[in-house]
Order: C-alpha cells, then sequence, then structure tokens
C-alpha cells in the first residue's frame, strides 16, 4: 500500500480518465460506505465528500451504525439516501453497491468488522489502530488475500505530502543516513469524560493504540520500514484493575538507528519530530502527526568535532482546500482533518492500479 | 551541593562584605588552582578571571599540568606569576596559598586528582563526569566528608540562570505536577580528531558521560532530583575491542513521569529540552544545556479532552559580560562558556557559607 501512495504522482485528470476506462466502479469512482459513525468518521465523510482531492476518484453512498436515527442523521448531513442508511452493520456489508467500506468503529471491534466486510466481497479501509495483537492483524491480511480485497490501516499521517516529503528525503539519501529520531505525542484525557473502553486493557485501551502509534510511524517511517526494530518501553500505567498504559518513554533501536519517543495522555506535549541524519535533520512542525510544515536543515563541513552552520529551508504543504466551506464554518472535529483527503485518494490509486496489499 | 545554588539569591555587595568578614580566604577572595590545562580549563580560567560575576569572590591563582612549558605557557595567557606555574600536579595540590582546585583533567583521572587536592586540604570542583562509576564517586564524596571540604561536580548547567529559573518554575508547582520530558544531546564526534581514551571503556569513553549527561541532568532536575529514577536504554555501540555507547535512547521513570531522552556522538542533534506539566511545559531553547532562551506555555482550562489555548511568554537570561572584550575576540572555546561564571560565583557563595556538601 505505501507504494500506491509513493507513486501519486498522477493527476486528477488522468486518474478520472482511468477510473472511467475501469468498470468495477459505478461512473461516479469508487462508491464508500462507513461503518461506525463517530467523530473520525464524521471528519473522513466531510474529507471524501468536500474535497476535490478526495471526491475526485469516489463517492459516500452508504452509513451504518447500531441507532438506525443516528445512522439516517449522519446520512443527512452528508446528502445520503435515506434507504442506505442502514442500523445494521451487516445490512451494509451486503449493500451490492458499496465498493469500499471505511471501518470507524472501536479498536476492539475491529477484526469482527473487517472480516464481515472483507467476507462480503468489500475492500476495506479500517481506522487505526486496526488490530489489539499481531494475531489479529494476521487473521484479517491473510482474510484479504484469500478475497482478492484491498485493506488498508487508516495511518493517515504515511498519506500526507508533508511526510512524503520526508520520506523522499530519506530515501534518496538526500539527508544521508538516519541516526537519531525524536517525536512526541501527548495529550490530556479526561478519564470521566473520555469512553470507558479507553481504559480497558482487554478493549484495546491504553495511549499506545490511540496516540503512541503515531510516534512509533513517524520513527518506522525514518527507518524505512525496512527493519523490525528492538523496543524498550517504560512509563506509567492508569490506576484501576486493568492498568493502561498512559504515560511512557520508548526507544526504538534499527541497524545505524535509534529512536527515542514520548507518548502520554496526561500531558499535551507539542507534537513535534526531528529526523536527524548524517547530512541534515528535518524538523516535522507541530502537530507532527498531520503536519504541514517542514524545517529542513542541511549541515555544513564537519571540522572533526562539529558540523559547520549549513543552511535552513522551510517548506509548507498547504492542506487541500475544502469545497463550498462557509465563512468561520467548522467542519472537522480534529485538527487538520482536511489531510484524511489525502488518504482516501491513496485508495483510490491503488485500487485503479489493481493494488491489494 | 544544589541547595547552595537555589538560594543564590544574595547580592555581589553583600556577598563580598561576607567574604571580607571571613578568615579563609585572602583578602582578594577565593584563590583558585586549575589541574589539567585543556580547552575546558581555558574557558573556566576565562570565565573566572575575565567576567565580574565570578570574579567578585575569587582569583586565578596557580596551575598545573605535567607539562610544565604548557603550564607556564596558560599562566602567562592569563596573568599569573611563573612560579606558580605548574609540572606536576602534587606541586599544586601542595601550595599553601590554593584554597580551591579545579579539576580538568580527563574522565579516568579524576578520582586520583579529587582525592590528591582533598587530602592536601583543598576544595575541589571537578569537571563532569566526576566519576566512571558509583563507588568511585562515593570513595570521592566520602573522603570530602573526612577532610571537610567542598567537592562539587562541575555540573554547569545547574548553575545558569536560565535553568534555575525552570527550577523554581517546577519546585513551585506553578506549573504542576512534571510529566514528562524530552531532552536530547548529540554531536558528531570524527574518532581520526578525537582524543583515543573517549572510545575507551575502560578509561571512561563512551558518549554517555561526555554528552549523555547533559539530557540526564535535565531530566533529574525536573524530577526535582528526588527519586532515584528507573532506567532504560537502548541504542549502538562503537566498532572496535570494548565498544563504548555512541547513540543511544534513555527512558526515565519516576513516580508520576517520565523522560524519553537522546544523546549521540554520530548525530548533530537540535540540542532542545522540553518539560511537560500539568499546568503547563517549558522549552529550553537551544543550546539546552547551556541555554539562556526559555519559552513557558500555561495550559488554559481543559474541556476533557484537551487544554485550551493558554498563554505563551519567553523569558531571555543574558549571559555575564565578558569583561576588556575587544570586538572579535573570540575568548571561548566552547558556546555559551561565560555561563561558567555562574558556577563559579556558586562555590564562592557555598564556600562563605561553610557548606561542604
Amino acid at each position: 500500500m505505501a507504494q500506491g501512495s509513493q507513486t501519486l504522482r498522477i493527476s486528477i485528470f488522468r486518474l478520472f480518465l482511468l477510473l472511467m476506462a475501469l468498470s468495477s466502479p459505478s461512473e461516479g469512482g469508487w462508491r464508500w460506505g462507513i461503518l461506525g459513525l463517530g467523530k473520525i468518521a464524521d471528519d473522513f465523510a466531510t474529507a471524501l465528500t468536500r474535497t476535490s482531492v478526495a471526491s475526485a476518484g469516489g463517492r459516500l453512498l452508504a452509513c451504518a451504525c447500531r441507532d438506525e436515527a443516528r445512522s439516517r442523521a449522519f446520512g443527512t448531513r452528508f446528502g445520503l439516501e435515506q434507504s442506505r442508511c442502514y442500523g445494521s452493520y451487516d445490512t451494509l456489508a451486503q449493500d451490492p453497491d458499496v465498493d469500499i467500506v471505511y471501518i470507524a468503529s472501536t479498536h476492539f471491534l475491529h477484526r469482527d468488522h473487517v472480516l464481515l466486510c472483507l467476507q462480503a466481497g468489500k475492500h476495506v479501509v479500517c481506522e487505526k489502530a486496526i488490530a489489539l495483537n499481531a494475531r489479529q492483524a494476521e487473521d484479517m491480511y491473510a482474510c484479504a488475500k484469500r478475497e482478492g480485497k484491498l485493506l488498508l490501516e487508516a495511518n493517515w499521517t504515511r498519506f500526507l505530502p508533508a511526510i512524503r516529503r520526508v520520506r523522499d528525503l530519506i530515501r534518496t539519501g538526500e539527508l544521508g543516513e538516519v541516526r537519531l529520531v525524536t517525536a512526541d505525542f501527548g495529550k490530556v484525557m479526561n478519564r470521566q469524560d473520555a469512553r470507558r473502553w479507553l481504559w480497558e486493557a482487554e478493549h484495546g485501551g491504553g495511549a499506545l493504540l490511540h496516540m503512541g502509534m503515531y510516534p512509533v510511524t513517524l520513527a518506522l517511517l525514518a527507518s524505512q520500514d525496512q527493519h523490525e526494530p528492538a523496543v524498550q518501553a517504560i512509563g506509567q500505567l492508569s490506576e484501576g484493575e486493568t492498568g493502561v498504559d498512559q504515560n511512557v518513554a520508548v526507544g526504538l533501536r534499527w541497524p545505524g538507528g535509534v529512536a527515542s519517543l514520548g507518548y502520554s495522555w496526561v500531558a499535551d506535549t507539542p507534537e513535534e519530530c526531528v529526523i536527524v541524519c548524517s547530512k541534515g535533520r528535518v524538523r516535522i512542525h507541530p502537530p507532527a502527526h498531520c503536519s504541514d510544515t517542514l524545517t529542513i536543515k542541511r549541515f555544513g563541513a564537519t571540522d572533526g568535532t562539529r558540523h559547520a552552520e549549513g543552511s535552513e529551508e522551510v517548506e509548507h504543504f498547504p492542506l487541500p482546500a475544502v469545497l463550498a466551506r462557509e465563512d468561520g464554518e467548522k467542519l472537522f472535529h480534529f485538527g487538520n482533518s482536511e489531510g484524511l483527503a489525502y488518504e482516501v485518494e491513496a485508495v483510490h490509486k491503488a485500487l485503479s492500479d489493481g493494488l491489494t496489499e
């Protein structure tokens, strides 16, 4: 799947022509269903329907949650036919007109929902964390392979233009070898106000799957995903029966490099990432997990003990424009969610290219 | 020793009066000798002799290294009598007019040099790392206690006004509880050009004692030095017979908080530190180990899932002025070494107050 987005050089127009030539999706492009209708589903639907980047290759057709009234209200917000607003996940999975299902239910339901949709012949994009453990993930990917369908973890960070630029800087060797990565992600979560399962280990609770996966994603990306790094973690668990991780320092090591990461839901951290390489370093500005700005510093020559001053450049990667937004209208629950459009675009591209892994 | 610098509220004038009233030092204040005459000794001597902050309480009287010609050249640079420029460490230790010896030899000689000077009745300030292991440090502090002399590790970071301000912010509870600390320190060291013992484990080589101690110092300071934190480290060793640590991610945990640290001599890192607390966070600007600038962000009220925007203030702490500096004259080998003057000032204060620990 990573390959699909790396070569996203095709113009929207050519993509459109390609899509027209394919028989699988309807004329309007790939037809999406959304399963689970919380805040992130709302942001995803907005990115899909109200940005040109995402909507060029597809459209939203159906939605489902366990409460049919809520499903209908969601459908109304996004202009869906009421007959496509389901009160059951199974009905959505069985809708013959849906090509792809975006799964936005909670972590501990992902396995069942992913298998349900894959077995019904749908491509699947599943919110992170896609699984509670490696075993679940392996089951899900084996199923996708059997069914010949795309299965993608919705780790949107990887599809953002700023992050793709970072990956290019590293892959081309322009900044030399990656030596040391620092990254943090922390937001205070109030136990009284947040959903209970977040504090339940057996339900995939804890800050790692919720927040820690972002700095870990950036570190893995810096290591070019080539290695399975050695891992160490140290930190505090929440109080309670099944204490879950809530304030953690993580160290990763791969051949030639290390990452020093911090994640937390008891601390509001700056959300930065710095990737230090042998010839320069790149700072991913806050919020690093959905950044639109980089500072790239290229080192000068070294005098043996330290590098001379080099050049420093700031690069901006504006998020996609939102169509028909009214002045002051707040469309998204989470910051920079416009960037979800790049994830959708990558999925359209991958499907058009016939990629399923 | 930390207590001595925490209460450094006394004015230079009152300090001077105090010193005059004490019989121990001569009229010119505490008389310093320097043992080991490398670059850091040079910077220390400059800070001691050419800033008003440091020189108000003392003066440089003698120096020693194993090469008498080098010792005399050093003495000439700092206006010492040639008869006080010794070619032997022992002669310096036996000079009856020296009150304090600053030890700037290499790590693996510290133990012997510290004991030599303490047993000769001198107060001692020893460059970091003061010892190669806890056993050596315990021996040295036991000796200082027996002799009733001050023994201080020259960890200058702790005495800088910006860092004292950070400590005050934490100690007073103004920013709430410390939750997560991030800090890095990395400079590329070229093996060909640097001294061989730095790559020899038995001689105290490796990046931890040379560089890693700075982010660790900042993390310990953030934890208010109250706890012995649990430690984890992961990273790369140098190639060679006694591979030493050269690129490392460190995690620390104390009750209620964690630190995610990185240090390296194969990566030029930004040298920043962020201390995230429950009510705000403070960024120690680069170079964090000798910073003169802080950004303090105070969080607004929390809505349950995240803090509202709060205020952000930048505070500057100018380094001490250097006396009689000529335009463009480069006095120091290392950046911000003017700040060593605060360490000297703290020593004078501690001695005048009769503190020896």
